[in-house]
C-alpha cells in the first residue's frame, strides 16, 4: 500500500479518529519537515519499547516499581484502586492525594467476558496482606454500573481491619443543577453535608 | 522527559488534538500491543523518507513523476489547479475527472505573507507553455476569499488558447436551504441553471 495510505489508516484505527480527520492528520504531517514526522515515530518506538506495567501497582511506567510505589514521599497507609492506569493523572492533577496506587486494568463486565480474574486483584489483595501498614483503601472505580459493581466486589475481599471507602458522587464542580441527570442529583441528595 | 507524556506532547502538537484527547490516544496505544504501536511508527517513517513532492504536478507521491502526471489514461488536456494535494483524492473520489493536477501548495495570502513566488505557480504556466496539448485550466482553489483570488490571479497568466474555469458555487448536495449561509444562497442563484 502507499505510504500515505498506510499512514491514514494507522491513524484511523485511533479511538475517535475517523478516515477524513486520519487523512487531514496525515496532510498535515505531510506538510511539516520529516524530522517533526519522525519526532512522533520515536516517541510512539519509546512506549512501545520502554513502558511496562509496575509489578507492584499495574501502573504503567518506566521504571519497576513505579515513581509512586518506589517513593519514600507518599503515605504508605492509603491504596487508591482505580480502573485504569490513565485515571492516575487525573488524581495527581487534583493534587489532594499522597498515598499509592492501584490499577485493575478494567472493570467487571460479565458481558465482555470480565471476570474477576481478568483483573489484578488478587495482586491487591496479597498487597494488603504482605503490607501492614495499609489502612484504607479508596476504590476510585468510575461512577458506572460497571465500576459499582467492581467496588463491591472488592470491598467484601478486602481484609478486616482496613477501612474501605469510595469517592463522593455528587454534582460535578461548575456543574449546571438544570442539565444534571437525576441519578446524579439524587446522588448528591443523599450524600448531602451539613454547612 | 518520561515516554509517556513525550508521547502524549507529540499528539498535541497535531492539529484538532488538544491535551486530554493526546493522553487518551497515548492510553489507548499503551493498552495495545507494542507491534500495534510500531506499525505506526513505521508508517510514519514511511511517509517522512518516500513520500516528495512530485517535480511535475507538486502532488505528494512515492514515485516521482506521480501516477497521475505518469498515467497513459489520464486526459492530458485538462489541468485542474488545487491548493492542496489533500484536494486531489477529494476530487478523485468524486470520480468524474479524469484529467491532470497541479497542487499549488497553499492560496495568495498577503496576510501570512504567502505571494505568487511562495506558490507553484511559475512550474503552472511553465507547464501551460510547455505541453502544447492543454484546452483547458480548471481553478479549483477553495471558495473563499482567498481561494477566489488566488484563482483570479492565475487566470490573468494563463496563456490565451486554453480556457479557464472554476468550480460551481452552490448549495452543497444534501444541504438545506434553511441553513444556507447569504452568500451561497446568493452565488446559487448567480449560477442557476435551466431545467
Amino acid at each position: 500500500m502507499a505510504a500515505i495510505e498506510e499512514l491514514a489508516e494507522e491513524f484511523a484505527r485511533l479511538p475517535g479518529i475517523g478516515r477524513k480527520t486520519a487523512l487531514r492528520l496525515t496532510y498535515h504531517l505531510l506538510k511539516r519537515p520529516p524530522e517533526e514526522i519522525l519526532r512522533l515515530a520515536r516517541a510512539l518506538e519509546g512506549v512501545a519499547e520502554r513502558v511496562k506495567a509496575c509489578s507492584c501497582c499495574g501502573n504503567l511506567t518506566e521504571a519497576d516499581p513505579c515513581g509512586y510505589c518506589s517513593s519514600p514521599r507518599r503515605d504508605r497507609s492509603v491504596i487508591c484502586v482505580v480502573e485504569e492506569a490513565s485515571d492516575i493523572p487525573a488524581i495527581e492533577r487534583a493534587g489532594e492525594f499522597r498515598g499509592l496506587y492501584h490499577v485493575l486494568g478494567g472493570r467487571l463486565s460479565p458481558l465482555e467476558g470480565i471476570g474477576p480474574d481478568e483483573l489484578n486483584i488478587a495482586s491487591l489483595l496479597a498487597r494488603l496482606e504482605g503490607e501492614t501498614e495499609v489502612r484504607e483503601v479508596i476504590l476510585a472505580t468510575n461512577p458506572s454500573v460497571e465500576g459499582e459493581a467492581t467496588a463491591l466486589y472488592i470491598q467484601k475481599l478486602v481484609p478486616g481491619g482496613i477501612r474501605v471507602t469510595r469517592l463522593a458522587r455528587g454534582l460535578p464542580v461548575g456543574g449546571d443543577l438544570e442539565y444534571a441527570d437525576g441519578v446524579t442529583i439524587a446522588e448528591a441528595l443523599a450524600g448531602r453535608r451539613e454547612l
